[in-house]
């Protein structure tokens, strides 16, 4: 089956490095879906007011295709394996990857809806953008495997007052989420190791030692 | 972007008459997710068993795909136009079907996840798999627009003792929840007319009249 894109993302945050690893862990981060023509219509988004949440269905597009029946979850510490249909890794047969986001508002004359907590790089494709329907998709009670009991932890993110008055007030909160969800390549723990991502067009260098992250420059 | 199927969807309901309009309205409707080689392999499935509920990712197949940018919801009785994005309905751009499936229960060896309460059709292709996280998926206090406040009304369903007979009690019990989700045609209302759906490999026959199906013949 051929599929092709009708929106594409916009997000702060570029390349895979950063991007949150599940929607909504970095919850204010803001990014938009912008649609293509002819889909960038008012009437194509006519009625999405009256939801909160809508899904994107979008290509992972930063990996390709993987023939692996089994992956590493970063939340297993990288050391246990799954199979691929138990986890929400982008390495898949088909790339494609499934979010809620939760919407901001909506611009229906530019064919943009404003969205928050996207765990989407900056110019992804998607393919789909579906309103989220309570009664048919939340399962607040549902067991969640292995993600259960391997809570995420939240870093703490020290940023110097130099550097945070170099950035917006809707940057820095961005950025700190991002920071915060611990963008380190999984089982690397050196507290001398400089890290970089791009957000909002700024080279970020950043340590991370005992649970804090220091932002070193922008 | 080209995909491929990983796994076909196997339905007592063939056809797209019948089939629930959404996921968990037919609840104890069983139907299995089969896996085609290389993806049939017991390690694709590892660690699957602590999960409830798994997102199937589906061709709406026996729809092509529709250019069109307003579809008109069942729910608003066929008459009010809404957006595609801001419909489930299965004429979009890219026919691209998105449910969560309750997991009954695992066949790692024959690559068979058996499931409960889904609207995919027999024979349905299957593009990806993904386990239900309930902290990113589940917003239970979501707004859902013009769900919300139309309310599906399930019908009563009379079946003869002597039709109950040639059913088995798990074909009974789902073909009493495919009938009670009202597979009418939208907009047709007439007590007189006499529908059809197959069923188990049965030819379903049945009239509506005041909110109750009596079924006719199998």
């Amino acid at each position: 089956m051929e599929i092709r894109p009708i929106a594409f993302f916009k997000s702060p945050v570029a390349g895979k490095f950063g991007v949150p690893r599940q929607s909504g862990i970095a919850p204010d981060l803001r990014g938009e879906v912008r649609f293509v023509a002819p889909y960038d219509n008012p009437d194509a988004l006519r009625g999405l007011e009256g939801f909160d949440y809508v899904w994107l269905i979008w290509e992972f597009s930063l990996n390709g295709p993987s023939a692996n029946l089994t992956v590493r979850p970063p939340r297993l510490g990288g050391n246990d394996r799954v199979g691929v249909f138990a986890s929400r890794s982008p390495f898949r047969p088909n790339p494609l990857g499934l979010s809620s986001v939760r919407i901001e508002s909506i611009e229906p004359d530019g064919g943009i809806i404003h969205v928050l907590g996207a765990d989407l790089a900056d110019g992804t494709p998607i393919y789909d953008v579906k309103p989220y329907v309570a009664y048919s998709d939340s399962h607040p009670d549902a067991r969640s495997g292995f993600v259960d009991g391997n809570e995420w932890t939240a870093l703490k993110v020290e940023v110097p007052s130099v550097l945070a008055a170099r950035l917006t007030d809707e940057e820095l909160c961005g950025l700190k989420q991002v920071l915060a969800c611990d963008p380190r390549p999984q089982y690397i723990d050196d507290p001398e190791r400089e890290y970089g991502l791009y957000f909002a067009g700024r080279n970020v260098r950043f340590k991370v030692k005992d649970g804090v992250v220091f932002l070193i420059s922008l």
